[in-house]
This record gives C-alpha cells, sequence and structure tokens, in this order.
C-alpha cells in the first residue's frame, strides 16, 4: 500500500502538474511522494500541510521550503513568471489572509502575477469601491470572504472579468464551517459569478491558470 | 374544538392586538374568529390567508376587505396615521413584493408612515446608493432580500438606523426556501443587523412598531 | 410598488444586459419591464418562465418568441455572432437537457457558439471518450449532470479548458433537489473545476461569456 | 498581506466605531490592527479573544484591559455613560453567561447602562414574572437562552419593547451548536422578536444602540 | 403481493390493537385490510387518511364512519369508556386542531376520557394559567405545538403529571415541516418532557394508553 | 439535442442492458429511446414512468406493456428465467409494495426467480420469525422498510446470506422522504448490511444480479 | 451575574428537585450553586460534569461524591427507596454503559429502583428475548441504544409498558452525534414509543419518575 | 454493568464471528471482552482502536497483536486463507488507505485473498484503466473514495463484479464528514452499486465475506 500512482502526465494533459494535498496523509506518505518527483527532476507543492509535517521534512531535506502563512511546502523552484495574465485577490477580512495566502502560493507558483486587497467587506463598502480601479485591471479576479459572503455578490456587479468566489470557514454560529458563505455565493442574484469549495484557494487559483492558459490565449 | 381562546388583552399589555395567521387556518376557523373581534367592536387583520379563503369570507360579509398583494384581510378600519414614525421598506427584487407588501399592510394597519424602494438588489449597487438619501429619514428600515440577501449587510454599513433583515424564499437550488438569505442576514459581518423568519414580513413589522412605540418614545 | 428599477447600464458595465429571473415575478410584471426594454429599443431575455405566463405575454406582442425547451422568452434579437469563442455544453443525461437548452439559449443570444454533447454520463465512460477530440476544440467547457454529478470530475482530468459545472436536480432519494451533485462538484478531487446553483444553465453561460469576453481577449 | 483597511469613518457614519473580531486573527494581527487605533488615539474594543492571545497582549501594553469572563479586550478606555437609554439583559441559565457578558460588555463600551437578569428560564416560569417589573423599566431588552429557546418567545409576550433574541450554543444532541434555539426564537408566536445569530451578543448590543441612537432619539 | 400479515396478536400482547396507517396505502389496499379485521369481528381505526378514500370506503360500507376532522376511518365501534385515567390535551392554536383530533379519536377508541385545551400557546402565557387548574385534574398531559414549539416546555415545569409534546407541521421557514418545533421540545430545560415524531398525534395516545394501562395500574 | 448516446454495450460488458430512467424524460424522449432499442431489436424496460407517459406510449405500440404497480413499461420480452438464483424480497409494509413491485419487475426482466415476503415489520417482530426459513432459502435477500427502517438490521443478524437494503421514502415528519430510514441501515449494528438508495428498488435488482451472475458463478 | 436563581420550589410543584446541568458551567458556578443547596440543607445531584470539575470539588468538601461512570457529582444523601415502582433500562451495546449509568444514578437519586440489560442489540436478537421476561416485570422500560437504533422499536413491540428511547451519541459517519438513532426511534412504526434528547438519560429519568409518581399512582 | 453478552453463536448462524467495535469502549471494556473470547479459545478483532488502548492491551498479553495502519487489534490467529474468492480494493487516493488497511486486515481475518490498487482517483482516469484487467479478475470490488466520490460510478460502469463503495471522511467544505462522497455514491448513475456507511472498510469487507460465503457457492 505504499506504492503511490501519481499522475505525472497531468501537466502535458492539463497545463499544469499533480499537487500534493497534505491534509490527510502522513510525513511518510508525504515524504513518499515529494521522493518521486525528485527522482523525475520534477518540482512540485504541498498543500494544506500542518507545521508540524512541513517543518519535519523540510529541515530534511535543502529542496523544501516551508510557508506556513500559505500552508504550503514547496520543492524545488516555482515556474518562471509569464510576461502577461495577473489575477487580483480581493478579501472581505483580515481572518480570510490564510485561503488568500495559499491562493497566491499558487499562482505564483504557476508563474502568474497577483494583486492582493484585502479587507474589502461589505460592512464599509467604500473600501472596495476604492480598490475598484486597480482590480479592473487584471484579468480574472478571485474574491474571498466568510461570514455571510457578500463580496464577490457586490464584486461581480462592478467589474466586467470572471470572478471566482471563494467562501471560507471564517465565522461561527450559522456562519460555521462556511456553508452561509458558501450558499450565498452559489445564489447570488450577480450573474456568471463561479464557486469552489469552502476554503479552497488552491482549487480558485487553478481555475485562473486554466482561464489564462497560454495555450488557450494564443488561439 | 371549536371555542377559540383569543388573547384581546394584547393590546393593552403590548401596544399591538393579536393578529390572525391564516394559513393553515380553515374558512370556517377564521371566520368564527373574525366573529369574535366583531362582537367586541375590534377591528382586526388576517395574515397569509390564501385569495379563495379570503374572497369567501369577504364575499359574505361588508366589513371585510381582501388585499391579495399582501395576501390580508382587513376586519373594520385601519388605526389613524401617527404623527411620527417613517418606516422604510427597502427590497432587493421585484419577486421580493409579496412580503413587502405584506409588511406595508401591518404597518399601515398600525398607522405607521412607510417608504417603498424595490429593486435596488447589490447586483447593481448603485441603485441602492441613489436611494440612500431618501432611507436614511426614516427612523426604522426593514430589508427584505431572497437569493443571497446580500442587500442588508451592504445597507446596514451604510445607514445608522435599526434595520431589519427579513429573508424571503425567492430563489432556486441552494436558495429555495430561503435558508440561503436568512443565514447570510444572520452571519453579516455589518453589525447590528437583525432579521426575522423568513417571509416574514409582519414579524419585521411589529419589530418596527415596537421600536417606534409612542409610550418609550415618550420617555 | 410597481415601478422597477432597471439596471439598464448593466451592458455598459460589464459586457452583457440585464436578465430577467421569470419564475417568481407575476404575468403583469414580467409584462411591465419587458415595456421599459421595448420602450429603449433593447432586446432582453426572460428566463426560468413557465408556459402559462411566456404563451400569455407572447400571444398579445409580435417581438416576443417562447422557447418552451429552455424555459425563455426573447424580446427582440439576439446579438449577432461573435467571430471566435465557443462553448462546449456536455451533459450526463436526456434528463438534463431542459438547463443545457437554458444555457444554450443564453449564450445565443450573446452570439457565442456552442456545441452539445448529451448522454456522456459516467456509467458508459466510453461514450465521454468518443467526444473528447471535439470537446478540446472549444474554447470554455460547461459540464451539466444530475445524480452523483460525476461527469465534472472525470472531464476537468481529460480537458485543460475551464470548465463549469452545472449541477442538476435531476434524480430522487438522496439526488433529489441536486444538493448531491452540486456537493460532489465542489468537493471534486479534478483541479479547478468552477460551479454554479443547481439548475443555473443561465449562470453559467454569462461566466463563459465573461471569460470570452472580446474586451479582455483584446489585451 | 499585512496591512489592514480598517473602517475608521464608521463612527461618524453609523455612531459606533468598527470593532475587531478576534477570533479568528492571530495575535499578530490584532496587535497590529490595535496599533493603528492606537496611533489615531482612537478607543477599540476586541470581541471574542482567546485568553492566551488576550494576555499575550495585555501583559505588553498598558492601555490594554482583558475581560476573561465577557472574553474582550479593550484598548483605551469606554465610551462615557449615556444619561438615557437602558438595556435589560434577561438570560435563561447560568451556562448562557459568556454571552450575556460580550453583550454587557459592548454595551458598556458605548456608554450604555445594562440590568441583568440571570436563571429566568421557562422550566420555572415563576422566576421570570418576579423580574418582569425591573425589565419593563428598560427600553429595549434582549434575551439570552440556550436549549430550547423558549424565553424570549415567553417574555416577547409580556414586554412591550423591542426584544432582541440571542440564541446560545449552549445544550447538547439536537441542541449542539444552538440551531435548536435559533430557530425557535425565528419561529416565535410571539409578535415582532427579532434575532442575531448563535452566541452573539455583540450584536445584539449593537442593535440595541443602533435602536437608543441618540440623533434618532432627538427627532 | 396482496396478501397482508396483520399482526392481530398486538391486542393480547400490548393492550391495543394494530390501527390501520392510511396515508401511504391505496383505498384498495386499506379495503382489503378492513375487510381482515371485518372478517374477525375486530373493530379498527385507520389513521391518516384522506378524505377521498375515506368516503369511497364509507359509502360502501355500513359500519365505516370517517371522521373528516381527526383523519380516521372507523370500524365498527369504539371500547367502553374505562372508569378511570384522563388525558388532557393542551394546545398551542387553532392551527393544531388537526393533530389534536386525531389524537383524540384515538384515545376515545381506546376508551380514555380526554380533556381539550385549545389556544394556549405562550404569546399569552396567561391564557395557559387559567387552564393550570383543570389540566391538573388529568393523569396525563399531551401537549401539541407548532412554530417554536414552547408550550410543551412551560408546561412541563408547571405540573408535576407525564407530560408527552406531539410538535406539528404548522409554521413556515424555519418552522416549515416541524423540525423547529421537535427539537425545542427534545432540547427543553423543562425536566422530563418526552417527545413523538412530528404531527403524531396518534403516537402520543397510544403512549398515554401504556401510562394507563389497567395492567399495569393494578399492580 | 433529440440524438441519443444509449450504452448498447452495456450488456457485454456488465452482463445486463441499459435501462431506461423515465421520472425526468418527456415521453417524446422516452418514445425516441425505445425506437432506438426497437431499431436493434433491443428488449428494454423503462422504470420510474408514471401513468400518464406510459398509457401514452402503451396506447400507440403493440410491443409496450405498462405495469402500474411497478410504474415499468417493458418494450418486447423478459428474459428466460435462469435455472439457479433466487432473490428474496422482505418488506417492512404495506406501503413499501411499489418499491417491492419496481424490484420484482426488474428482477424478472433478467430472469431472477423473487419470493416476496410482505408485512413483517418490527413492530411484531413474530412475523418476520414465522418467515425465516424460507428466506434462508434464497441466496440473496433484498430487505424493503420506511419510516424507521429496522427490519434490515433485524434480519441481518438472522441469515448469513447478502443483504440489500432498500430504504424508502414511506413515512412523514422525520421519516419524510427516507433519510431516516437510510441512516438507519447505514449505521446498522447488522454486520455486512449493505444499502443502496431510497426507493431504489432497481438498484438493489442490479446489485443482487451482480451478485448471481452466471459467469461470475461459473468461476 | 453570580447571583443564581435557584427554582427550590421545583420539588414541591413537580416532585422533583432542580438538578444542576453541569456541563456549560464552571467550577465556581457549580461550587456556588451547591453552596446555595447546602445553605438550605437541601441534596442535590449534578449531572454531565466532567471529571476534572467533579475532583477538584469534591476534594474540598466531605458531602460531594463524585460518579465517574454516570459523570454525575452527588451533595448529600439519596432519598430512601420507595416500595413499589421497577424502571428497566435496556441497552444495545457496552458503548452505551454511559448514558445507562446517568439515568440509573438520577433513578437511585429518587429513589426508584432500576434494572439494568446491556448489549441487547438487535444484531443477535435472541439476547433481547432471553431478557424479555425480566423486563415485563418492570413498571417503565428505558431502552438506550446508538448507531441505527433499531432496540426500542423491537422492544415497544414486545412490552406492554410504557417505553422511552434514549438515542446514544455511540457511532460513526451517519450515525455521528445520535441523528440517526434518534430519528430511527421516533419514526418506529412500533406504537407509542416516546423519545427524549441524545444522551440524555437523565431526562429519560425524571420521566420514568414522572409517570411512578406517587401522587398519582394513588390516585 | 460490567457483564457483557457476546454474540458467541454469530459465527454459527452466519459465518462470522462478532467483532469488537473498539471506538467508544474504555480499555478496560474492551480487555474483559477479549477476556470472554480467550476464555472460550476464540480468535477475535477489535476494529477502531486507537493507539493508546491497543498498546496497552496488547503490551500485557502475548496473544494481541496491534496494527497501527488498520487500527485494529487481533486475539489469536487469523482464520486459515480460503481456496478460492478474491477481493479487490481499489482506492481513489492515499488519503483514504487507513480505510483500505481495515477492510484487508477484516477480509485477511475471514481467510479472503485481496488485491490492492490505490491511487486510482477520476482526476486521471488513466490509472484505473491501466488497472481494469487486474480488478477484473476478481471476484468482488470493494472501491474505497472520498472527496467528490465518483470512482465507484465510473468503476461500476467498467466492471461486472458486485461493487461496494465505501466513502470516506477524507476532505474539507462540503466534503468534511464524508456526506459528499455518500451521497455521490447513493445517487449513482452506475447500476447496482452498493454502498457503506463512511470510513466502514470493515463493513464493507463483511459484505465481501457474505457474498463468497463458501456454504452460499457450494448451493
Amino acid at each position: 500500500m505504499n506504492d503511490h500512482d501519481i499522475d505525472f502526465e497531468r501537466d502535458g494533459r492539463l497545463g499544469f502538474p499533480e499537487f500534493v494535498f497534505g491534509e490527510s496523509k502522513s510525513t511518510e506518505q508525504i515524504g513518499a511522494i515529494l521522493g518521486a518527483f525528485r527522482a523525475r527532476g520534477e518540482s512540485g507543492l504541498v498543500t494544506r500541510i500542518d507545521a508540524a509535517k512541513a517543518e519535519a521534512l523540510a529541515g530534511a531535506a535543502d529542496d523544501l521550503r516551508h510557508d506556513p502563512a500559505s500552508r504550503t511546502l514547496l520543492l524545488g523552484e516555482e515556474r518562471p513568471r509569464r510576461d502577461h495574465g495577473t489575477v487580483a485577490i480581493v478579501a472581505a477580512g483580515t481572518s480570510d489572509v490564510p485561503v488568500v495566502a495559499e491562493c497566491a502560493a499558487v499562482l505564483r507558483f504557476l508563474g502568474l502575477e497577483t494583486r492582493l486587497h484585502v479587507d474589502k467587506g461589505v460592512a464599509g463598502v467604500h473600501r472596495l469601491m476604492g480598490s475598484l480601479a486597480d482590480i479592473r485591471e487584471s484579468d480574472v479576479v478571485i474574491c474571498v470572504a466568510g461570514f455571510e459572503g457578500a463580496l464577490p455578490s457586490v464584486l461581480s456587479g462592478l467589474v466586467r472579468r470572471p470572478v471566482i468566489g471563494v467562501p471560507t470557514s471564517v465565522g461561527y454560529g450559522v456562519a460555521e464551517g462556511g456553508t452561509a458563505a458558501l450558499h450565498a455565493m452559489l445564489a447570488s442574484c450577480a450573474n456568471g459569478l463561479v464557486v469552489v469549495n469552502i476554503d479552497n484557494g488552491f482549487g480558485a487559483a487553478i481555475a485562473a491558470a486554466r482561464i489564462l492558459d497560454p495555450e488557450r490565449m494564443r488561439r
């Protein structure tokens, strides 16, 4: 049960490599998978890895870098920065920063430029208005919010770019776990807002990368 | 089982009379209850009454008026207009109009002035901005929204008046039944937003009346 | 309460006009809103309108066309076909056709070309494999499925294009209402799949239009 | 990602300042935000802050006071006591005291007087009856209850003041998390009861402050 | 599949006969089952039978009596009135009457005396107080309520008799279907309240009959 | 959108043909699909088809037979009876008969012998005991129950055969829709009970056919 | 907030005293409440108290006894054993023992005799059959079960005594938290089964005491 | 309460012995139960036992072996390998390995041969295709998956063997706890897929053993 069937063909097929979901794997399992990447000379990124596992692995290998803010562990190098395609990440509050950080780390790994706008929640909507000009300069918008998750609805009504909503598990009571924010984004009266799973900054980043895929952009 | 124990002391105790919830009562039950009101010379209002029951009753009695838009049946006269206290009712969309109408009918019955602002949903937030000056003139704000229910969150961040959120059952998929809107309002990052049950325009009206209670205002 | 505050600025701001959600509006409300469109010389599309309302309106006006399959009512003309940008719509089963039809109607209204692939559910995955070459030719993929909603997960692992999952309410038992399919798509192990509300073919179409926005494509 | 966009205009706009939600922020984030308050000479209140974070911050700064009972951290001084406006806080049981304490701390910070009545649950309703005269002397009533959440329903039928229900997460089995109490308050047959999120003593306090806003009371 | 395996031994074993659940059976199935009762000379009671089925059957047989209020169909005679054991049925509102009626019909069938108290909801708790003396005279109390379901909690704190709570599906929004009332009763802070399924007046009646079982009372 | 991609290879691949799910397809769609079967000379079975659609189709074609009890429509002939492999279908109550009938119709179509035992619910467990000897003679047991769904748990503890639980949507209150029965079967303390979707008599039949697949049995 | 309003009249009113719910109270709060009991010379029982709190209190006072198995803390003496009234407690498995123990501790405190039957789950129903004769000797039956919660349904069909079902939170997956068992008991096809909250052994004991109330039994 | 009523007749009745569910039992309870097995000379297997309990018991007895990967504790010897009947266990990802290990441990204990295929998730469906030939050689297929749980649906469409789906609690957001995977498997459009509880590798193993029961295979 210790052999892994890693999808090394993914990069050729989809334009991005297999990432390693760290949350429910043991340190040993992650180490073995990274060993397989290393053996092929591939870079790799582990997401949702807790600090103890990451430090144990990074402490024993020079080619691993742990970023606690984004809960990622990087093997090797990020891809070179692409010369086009910018992604704005707009977040409702400081509490959403871990999801923002994961999202930014994945985009950086794929060579995409990001612009961050945090603390733009709808309780003081003038803050969002002040950031709009900059957000409109980006190619894709990722909008991160917990609690009532209203920010992506307001933002989608103000910008013509594709907007990807990321609900977060920030909140308590009916907001606990993030379902309230998720449902608000799915039910949005703002047109064309698309959504990923709760706290899934990773998925939003990959979706942005699909939209900005150089192969498609060339067509 | 046909005797009713109506709370005729409610007006003296709370400042508003007992209302009749029409939805799950038979035409005969509603008729008997209204008869008890009539026998005491009291006005009364039936809420959530469907058209068939209301027409059957109104067709047989001169002192009953049916308002299909608000699904109410009025016995006797509304109370005289109070000389102070205005309630703004702000709604996200045309589909919320039945709840707005119920709310306004109850406020009118109690003698309170209302101002209506419909179609102010966050998908085009400039519409709300255009109504703000008028909304700020009111004493209490009732904010009605279905789908993702974001409007009360945005509005609560813009006005200092008490804001009462009314989620509606307008929407489909995860919005069906109104739970998404309800949870969004309860989880709101906007401070001090209070909420009533889904589609409960009646309850919001009574809450506004409690806030604008002349006895308390005099203190 | 009968005045409507229609967002006629939306087209300039977002690249697509306001659509009319027909499900929870009365025939009179829809008629009044379409009158406002007509008065400005704008085309318009009503979605989720039932046959009775649509026939009543279409029977009384020459510039309205009812399409029962997609539950839409068109005022005026669709926009001219754009010269680039193709959207593949892939559906798991025949029962998903109403959602496919709504999605295609909205895309056609916006001038986008569509390619349809129905009956590609995972119970016989060879059928999907046979369509892959054609799907890969498109610029955006919309994938529609009810029941267990597995198709978008499989498809996202096979094509590098942006994939938008649309869960449908087709199914019974735990699949009733579409939540099982929605959750499967949100929880997908396939990377970068984005999702819209249950049965929301409309939203998927707008999301595709945002991705294929000529203004952005020109940059 | 470490800059914060604090809504310092909130006090002028809404009559109360931005509060800091401590639960999902790191000690460093809270410290940085309080530093921004301090730099402007503003008082501030952090809510839902756990003891470890609060002690770490309070131990390093003279102008911070930690109140473990209410899980708040105060920067600077509470506002001077207003000369009118009293809020009764009525709670069902001793287990609800943390929510009561948060609510009272926020009201005190805003200069409002509070009267507390704890252990008035409906299992011995005579206890509530004994407190009624005092409760009726207040201007707004906040009613806190977990388990079946029946107290606000009974109380709303007995007092004419605005009543704000606060469900708590006290209980187990079907009461776990507080949804049973929340639903009971939203579904209440008592008229005009308004509700905030589970355990949201903070929100109830702000709602009371909105009702007792001196600007409105002067009108 | 048309043979039925009726539990005719139940009366000897448990002290009450098998009842026929009419809701999900066809008219033919119910007719066949009643025929088996008739063939053995047994009385029987069908519960939750809709009017069309009941009238079809009662119209064709002299020994069947349909009671629309309780949705029951009686074959033969009720059992003779027992000389001891009284059951109080206390209901919150007029809308709960169908459940009260079912409960009373089953108790009457079993020969038990009932006392009804309707419209005693907690929004005007003085009405309950006025009925307390009579309720305390009974041996078992069945308490029926929809919406927030608070009445059994208050009542259980006031009477020492066994109290059986029956939540009803009366209400809307979060109360729709009766889950809010059910959870309130299960979570009650009042000690020793027991509960049956939503709208299950039948089950409450049988539970009362078990408590008042003459065989046990004799011991 | 009117072409169908029917999986005619399924019989060779899996040992049973594609069945037609009738519930969410239009009469025209079903007719077209059956036409494709007919054109290839294949028999076919439509499940969950309502009476109106089935009668419309059967009335227009000699090779179609409608069985209302099982809600199936048969094209052509059932497969010849296999000479081994018996399936017992045990049901808790008369209300479960439609699901039993669907299950039996599918098994018959596949040539498998069935034995039916209805009305064996646990409220009178002696009835089950009386059928045990016959049930133990079968090769696979399908156990159908609604309400609390306890029957498969009891039965699985008494027979060594594979037991497939089928929860039904029979019941009300917490049992409405069948989730209570489904969860009871999944959570069963009886070992090795497997479960299919609510009301999915069809799926249980196919599972039994997989277990009794002649190809595997020969091995 | 440290004064407690203890319901010392409860014993006279209801036949049993107020119990102290220990779970969500601090050690100091529990100590203060017990002090009030002690000051009046009353015995008392704390339920759901964790070991750390209980040991801290019991270590500092001679009149307190901690029983870890039932998570209770006893102040003073249990009431003298009544000379009639026996309660059988029947449990499905060893894992249910903590709830059984709580139930038995409360019954003992009230002077009632108990008979315990553990490990009688339906996966081996012969074990229940072997205990039936003894169970039938009792006056009230309390039946405790987790997982699928089928035992009370089977047992209610076999004994004519009042049966009180207690679902437990024992189980995982769909059984986690006890909702599956709760719903199974509420939905039971066995007649007259009444239910208390998940893990509420305390409530079941009080319900039994109400049934066996000497005042009522004398009537 | 310390006597246990172990079902030692189960092996004769059902073909497999009683297993010990370790999760919610204390070390002392498990030790006592194993003592009863030992006294009869029976082998036994404890499942879902955490490391601390298992090590405490295994450290004190020579006949106990703890396998941390499968969370099992074995008393005595596994049964001899049967000469026919192979079970394939196919898992979507490395994170599912604990459930795979439990399943394999139970099958081994019963003498059945297993073949493992891990990391076959649908995000790279070619990996599954590569394993198909080997999977088709087995007699029963157990398919384990978390997140969106799509693998059993795809696999059931490709193999004619009985397929038992085991949803796992691997995932986050809407996948947390495993309900999304469970519902996907129950709702599968693939025919005849049967399902067990979330993380119930044990139950799937027993179901496979029932299918491969030598007594039935001989018939």
